[in-house]
């Protein structure tokens, strides 16, 4: 079983128990597991138009997730697929309408009509007001007299409910439901059918392939068409949908069928937004899954002509969470870049023994090349060498354009260019090095305080910490040590290099990667480096 | 491909234009594509602290769901798992920073360190005031000195967007954001991995088995475990959290790692307020998809100390809809059942002509039996016939008990009768018949035009018109025909019966699943019923 449940008996009890008991006390359920599964809100005091709906489960959010101000008032819940029973509904209608009687919203299977239908007539015996409207927006099967009802539902909960909690009267509550209904269309298509709960997966449908007008069920859709990307799915979706939709401005409502990822149901809204009928289009609900068939990677839309009243009911805010919202559907706001993205060179100017010190540092580097390779390749991918070297011959040849005689600038151009030259995590490392050193330097430190400011913030960014076989195992010591010259920060440096072999267990960089064989008796290559370099700048 | 993407190469892209598109004019991006991919709030006025977040894509809604009032002033968006550039971070902080400063907001990937960290140091170099924290909630290596950071993140977004939202300074924003990463823990589990856009699945885990302290980006769990259930999942999950979790009250923050069902998600959410440590969990943030890992079949617990605080900060409301809210955690409120459920059994009455009437009625209905079965063979499954005997014999069982003296009631009464003995769909129809046959006799009709109401009531309920091979064929033309007297109403059933053996496609009921040849020549069995009882009540 690859499914997060128990078992499948209890499965909707406990889902509807985990909702109410996360809901902050905003829902309830009737007293009558297993057999009645029904959420009401607890904040409702019958003195409106009960707005119901249900269903089978299997649908979330739908419909339990939808209970709350503003949209329904309760939600009768069967096993997953499968209609609940009468008494269930009729538990429901009792359990929250009042005088101003009550509207059931009933997608059009069999089973929901019927027992929707009789619990009507029941509620009706008791005297109540009870109207029923019968959604059937799918047009997958254009000539079928039955039409089920998907995700179109929705439509058709968000304005009723809206309509109810405004005070409006049953009869026009439900007027305005018939209306929607007529009105809405809607298809889905899925790459992927669903996992019922306690049954095998069913692998219906071939790889290049989608199935186009699918129910909510895991029924097969109408046909399996060629699938190659996202722009043509929803191509053919649209094709479906335009000649069943009226004219004029629309809302859509972009459903999740399941696990299709945000991502991709975002680029489907791309994609129905740039359709031939993206124009029609003035607002959008979702994309979010909103009447799934559980784990079904696929997606559907729905059509709403839109009127300024309908405009109005689906906007309104409501309580349930699971809503995403209808916001209008519009041009891409594009920013323009900022100013400041390119860095600004600094001004050269000239400092001999600046230019030589700096040379002699990249020479010793170009010259170690070979070496920091192959010590590498004992623990890497053998590039160490070639990277600094790399980076260095470019520090050479951009040494003309350097401000050698402006210790802050020089360091933050020092960062720049290795950020420009030096690949991998060690180029913009040393990069955020000289950069910190040079906003330390501004702030009037000297140069070793400097660049010991530099390693101080490669350590927070890096993460790295003396000791985890990294050059800071070398170049920490160094720099401690730099104030008694260049002998003893030579010898600190080769000290810690050599250290780093003894260390097994890398903690940060690739080499935390490694078992302990690979590193043991080989010095770091990081480390090495910066002792090569001390040492020959002291020798 | 089984994914809804036109091109790996644009899904990122394509996905935030459609976010932007439908976003209702609260979202932009800056002009850099396709390397620069940043999203901003359109809303925003730099007077704030801005918090800025992001990283690779492929964990919506994070980052970019989460960009509006209260949460991130920007998200700034790398291709799928892979951390953005250092110019990207640098836009995204340049677009929105004002003198107030900004806070990033980093999980604990080298990549993404090293490139927001460089980015920060650039903008610090033209003045900015930048802070930036990295979170490493992830638990589940509990001796890794760079613990991941995972869905934790949420914790830090939302409570330093609100402090950002409310005005205060960037020091104390930064020091709370700290504060709460160290706080936060988290760990994951999965029963499956995740589908990398444009490569193959990998299967790596077996049937039965689950993995637990998985990363979001598809990378092996720590271990991989038995799978039994949702409940025990949860158990091994908060085992492993129970000794890093602190003391006293925490929020929980329970997410959706993909494609798991919100069926499954509410079942662990039970699961985790019924565990060992759910009486320390007061609020909880979900179950919701929040920080996932593509469409990835797991879950992840995040647990944070709660102070009265943060708690302020957690439920105060938020622009983007993808924040599910923090809500209490509390006792299941259950409502008893309505009164009313039970029907009340009308008042017994004599009358023996109408007794004679129904028990000869009942007795026609037995007879057909055998014949109605073999007839329903021929089209179904066989039972039509058994199906109307049992319920005939059980009505003249009950006949004592019927108010048979008071036409309403006794509508009625024979309804609830049919509904509580007769299986079926064609059971709830009749009981619906009888009814609101009910309901037009309380308002005054005759026995011949309320009978005609239930009809009218069933067509609605069933969907069902004549032609389309029902009983209707036959029961509409006979309560039509009644006034005339019993033979023509018996002439009428005969005919509309015999004619559902022409009628070759079904347009309601069961037999619109069959093809043609197996329904050609056959009376529909329940129209066949109707003709067979008038027949009978007139000879």
């Amino acid at each position: 079983m690859k499914q997060f449940i128990n078992a499948k008996e209890t499965l909707v009890t406990e889902a509807i128990d985990g909702t109410l008991r996360t809901a902050g006390g905003r829902l309830a359920r009737l007293d009558g597991y297993p057999h009645i599964k029904v959420v009401v809100r607890t904040d409702w005091d019958r003195s409106k138009v009960a707005v119901i709906s249900g269903g089978g489960s299997g649908h979330e959010p739908s419909h339990a997730g939808f209970v709350g101000r503003g949209m329904l008032t309760a939600a009768v819940c069967g096993e997953v697929f499968a209609s609940p029973s009468v008494d269930a509904v009729l538990a429901g209608i009792l359990a929250v309408t009042g005088k101003a009687g009550c509207l059931l919203i009933v997608k059009n299977y069999t089973g929901d009509r019927l027992n929707f239908g009789l619990a009507a007539e029941r509620a009706r015996a008791q005297g109540l007001k009870v109207e029923m409207v019968i959604v059937d927006d799918d047009i997958a099967l254009p000539d079928l007299p039955q039409p089920r009802g998907v995700a179109g539902t929705l439509f058709v909960h968000k304005i009723a409910g809206a309509l109810a909690e405004q005070g409006v009267e049953l009869e026009r509550v439900a007027e305005a439901a018939r209306r929607i209904i007529k009105g809405a269309v809607s298809i889905g298509m899925s790459l992927d059918t669903c996992t019922i709960p306690g049954s095998p997966k069913e692998e219906r449908i071939p790889a290049g392939k989608a199935e186009l007008g699918l129910g909510i069920h895991g029924e097969p859709g109408v046909e399996q068409v060629a699938f190659s990307s996202a722009r043509e799915a929803m191509q053919m979706v649209v094709e479906r949908l335009e000649p069943a939709m009226g004219t004029g401005p629309h809302v859509a409502l972009l459903n999740n069928l399941g696990s299709s990822t945000p991502l991709e149901m975002s680029v489907l809204a791309e994609a129905l937004c740039q359709s031939r009928i993206g124009q029609q289009i003035r607002m959008l609900i979702g994309p979010a899954p909103m009447m799934t068939s559980l784990d079904m990677r696929g997606f559907s839309v729905s059509l709403l002509p839109l009127t300024e009243a309908d405009q109005a009911a689906l906007v309104a805010p409501v309580a349930p969470w699971a809503w995403p919202g209808c916001s209008s559907v519009g041009e891409i706001r594009v920013e323009p870049l900022p100013d400041g993205l390119t860095p600004i060179q600094a001004i050269p100017s000239e400092n001999t023994e600046t230019r030589v010190f700096l040379e002699h540092c990249c020479t010793i580097l170009i010259d170690a090349e070979q070496d920091l390779n192959a010590l590498d390749a004992k623990s890497g991918d053998g590039d160490t060498g070639s990277t600094l070297a790399t980076a260095a011959r470019a520090l050479i040849k951009a040494m003309d354009k350097l401000p050698l005689a402006d210790q802050t600038q020089l360091y933050r151009a020092i960062g720049l260019e290795l950020s420009q030259t030096m690949g991998g995590s060690s180029g913009v490392l040393l990069a955020i090095f000289f950069a910190a050193a040079g906003d330390a330097s501004a702030s009037g430190m000297g140069p070793v305080d400097a660049l010991k400011a530099g390693l101080e913030r490669i350590q927070q960014v890096g993460g790295a910490q003396p000791g985890d076989r990294t050059m800071i195992d070398a170049l920490a010591p160094a720099l401690d040590a730099l104030a008694s010259g260049l002998p003893a920060a030579a010898s600190a440096a080769r000290n810690g290099a050599d250290k780093t072999a003894t260390i097994t267990r890398a903690k940060a960089g690739r080499a935390s990667y490694l078992a302990e064989d690979s590193l043991s008796g080989h010095n770091d290559p990081g480390a090495e480096a910066v002792a090569r370099l001390f040492e020959a700048l002291s020798g």
